[in-house]
């Protein structure tokens, strides 16, 4: 039998097995995989080995493997030979933090299907879309091929790292030590997500990340303010005033040189993104939010997709708890992170934004800069034969013609898969704007989940068929 | 015998007492009165008993009463009759928070005294200056007379607070339902400062005190900065443009009408003032810095002593801990207060400050306000006879002229003695800028308490013997 003609006796199997599938992610979604903070070390290890274990139920040769940080994990299908297609399949099982936990409904690692204000059914936990959720989409779209057919349909390296999330640093060295056992025909990543919780979409462009802290130092100590008041500098002053110059009146950065080698979207695909027609009331509205906040002269859509910016992710300095302190404090800091575009070098950013900064400090404070990651922006070929057949079978399954769009986050592996494997990467996910990654409440559709799994299956199965 | 006469013995008594005066101290100090965390309410009543026991077994009749927040205590020494003068005392048993706590080199509630870098003793404990410290040298001053002469040179009412860290806003109500008990004829606070260790100081004018909380909503939850951001306004954003924008790069404030009413120096004032050659080596270098950062027109004792200030006293918003994290926090908050002069109205800075604010904020954004505390600046009289007495008293023990000096702190509680009770009050203090109030690793000098005990006890007699 071809793939084709098995692809609806796995789809059937994939709606049969649904209430399976869901009790396995959730048993993944418990896991508090928060690579962030060291404490929950022992848990990413567990999540990992979790995973290695699941994966190995189907088939695979699953291995957790050592980084300098948190493992990966490195499972293979049984090879059909060299003449099928191998694709590597990529994810992530760390998770962010889930402060402010007091914002969260539930407890964030006690999985639930609840009913969303507009009706639709959604699994919520941290990580139930970014990346459980997603990464278990093509998992059990595999594990229902094996169960229906013993085999799947072209060969399969999966690689799930723990992370993701903060930065990868000690994920590419490994990609870079273990390139010749991650070789394959192209990437696939589950990580990205739909226009709309109806309409599919393969993501063709992402923004890069560099991510800053800054922290300025004043006096040796805290002061009190009525004593020194006046005369003594106050670092948070100093912070924000530099942090309140980043943006001019039209909301453009003023970092010297940030815009250099950007460039302005071609006219056919900036055409095709006018006609999306991304309002205010679409996407601020549901955030609670109705005035654009990037450059004046830009489309919503280019602010959010194709142009760089500049975000003040935390700051902290003084007295923060109840009531009042009358303290100048001795430091304040601040996380800065600026979303990337093509032809903007991360490197280059960083010094420009480190050299703005530290000619605003007085000559009697001091400045330290701390860095967390840094990642270029990413352009895929719009052409790719895999991208193709993903187009097709994902609008199959949606019965809406899949969008090529591009995503605001980074996905800074990507660039690695390019760089040290020499692999182009096929973006597919089933997330939406409002799954509310990041933040407390993180949700991911059920119907993303269960529709994910059939695209992935259908997707498989096109991929399989490809001419080569 | 007169007063005078008595006064040597008095003397010889505290130095013979000096010990136990320490150990009295050290039993208030171990007591967490910390007043703006509600988790530490039984500790601020325990300390109001402590000390109303402690004043009765001098004689007075001590009572801890009750006000809508923390305890006062209110103790009267058996009247010597109308005819000699009735001085009103006033210290507070509350103390502020101890955070960053890992910056202390040992516990902040037990006390020790130990030596400082220049060899100079002294005495380490939140409060052990403000005001705890401050509020002994006064009561074993009284302890000394009561126990050489058996009674005390002229008439004193204890009042002793538990809310001045939290800006006395159940105090004051208290002095309003008590005004006809709290009668005197001038009161006395010890609260301030001297010049130097060696150099005594009266202070003849305080800033004011405008304590206000600003917090910035924008989207209503937290977002992914890589998905949201560029579309989506960032509070942080909005809240470090506000801030930063508060001076101009003069150092000058830039809210509209804030310099109302501020007036400059009397010439005479303004010379003695620059006779005291106040530096940046001696009054910044301590501190770790180097440039005086208030107004560029004015000397650093008018930046410290005479002119308005703002200073932020703490900001936060977003993702603080460890790492990264891709956030756009929904919300950001600061504590912004300022340091009043004379002619500056409280309730019009107030009104000032969040109208600027306000026209700042995006109009897809709120502003929420909080106010903490107002008091205006008080400019004491010159001319009044007990600062005649007192000031040959400081003389006379520290064997250097007392200085009239301001202060850049605020004490408000002396607007309220002037408003509710009609009473000029005089400021006597023995702390010293190096003393670290309200910061990490408080101390007093042993010579501050010790010769702090005896000028009081000198300050008495003088009152005593003064022309009515």
């Amino acid at each position: 039998m071809s793939n084709a003609s098995q692809l609806n006796s796995v789809l059937d199997r994939i709606d049969a097995d649904f209430d399976n599938s869901l009790q396995r992610l959730f048993a993944l979604l418990r896991i508090k995989s928060i690579s962030a903070d060291p404490a929950f070390a022992e848990d990413c290890k567990k999540a990992a080995e979790h995973l290695a274990r699941d994966i190995a139920t189907i088939g695979f040769s699953a291995e957790v493997r050592p980084t300098a940080g948190h493992p990966a994990i490195v499972g293979k299908s049984n090879g059909g030979g060299t003449s099928r297609p191998h694709v590597l399949f990529y994810g992530h099982y760390d998770v962010q933090p889930v402060d402010p936990l007091d914002l969260w409904h539930r407890p964030p690692f006690e999985p639930v299907v609840t009913d969303h204000a507009d009706g639709r059914k959604i699994i919520v936990a941290r990580g139930a879309e970014d990346d459980k959720g997603q990464v278990m989409t093509f998992v059990e779209a595999c594990r229902a091929w094996k169960s229906v057919t013993g085999s799947l349909p072209l060969d399969i390296t999966m690689l799930i790292e723990g992370e993701e999330e903060v930065g990868s640093k000690n994920f590419v060295p490994f990609l870079e030590a273990n390139k010749d056992e991650l070789k394959a025909d192209f990437a696939l990543v589950c990580d990205t997500g739909m226009w709309d919780p109806n309409t599919p979409a393969i993501t063709t462009s992402l923004r890069g990340l560099l991510y800053e802290e800054v922290k300025i130092k004043a006096a040796n100590r805290d002061l009190h303010s009525g004593v020194f008041g006046g005369g003594a500098q106050n670092p948070i002053r100093v912070l924000t005033r530099i942090l309140g110059s980043l943006f001019d009146d039209d909301g453009r950065i003023t970092i010297p040189g940030f815009y250099d080698g950007v460039k302005d979207l071609p006219p056919d695909i900036l055409d095709q993104w006018k006609k999306l027609n991304l309002t205010s009331e679409a996407f601020l509205k549901p955030i609670g939010l109705s005035i654009p906040a990037g450059e004046k002269d830009r489309l919503l859509i280019e602010q959010v997709f194709s142009r760089p910016t500049c975000d003040v992710n935390g700051i902290v300095g003084g007295y923060i708890g109840e009531g009042s302190k009358t303290v100048i404090p001795a430091q304040a800091s601040a996380k800065v992170s600026f979303r990337l575009v093509e032809g903007q070098v991360p490197e280059k950013i960083r010094k420009a934004f480190r050299d703005y900064v530290s000619a605003r400090v007085p000559k009697d404070c001091k400045v330290e800069f701390g860095d967390h990651s840094a990642a270029p922006a990413i352009a895929l070929d719009w052409n790719m034969k895999p991208l193709a057949a993903a187009r097709r079978a994902l609008t199959d399954e949606w019965g809406k013609e899949a969008l090529l769009i591009g995503c605001g986050a980074s996905i800074p592996i990507v660039a690695d898969f390019k760089k040290t494997l020499g692999l182009e990467t096929l973006l597919v996910g089933f997330g939406l704007d409002d799954d509310n990654i990041h933040s407390p409440n993180e949700k991911y559709d059920l119907k993303s989940f269960h529709k994910g799994i059939r695209s992935w299956a259908r997707i498989l199965a096109a991929l399989a068929e490809m001419p080569r």
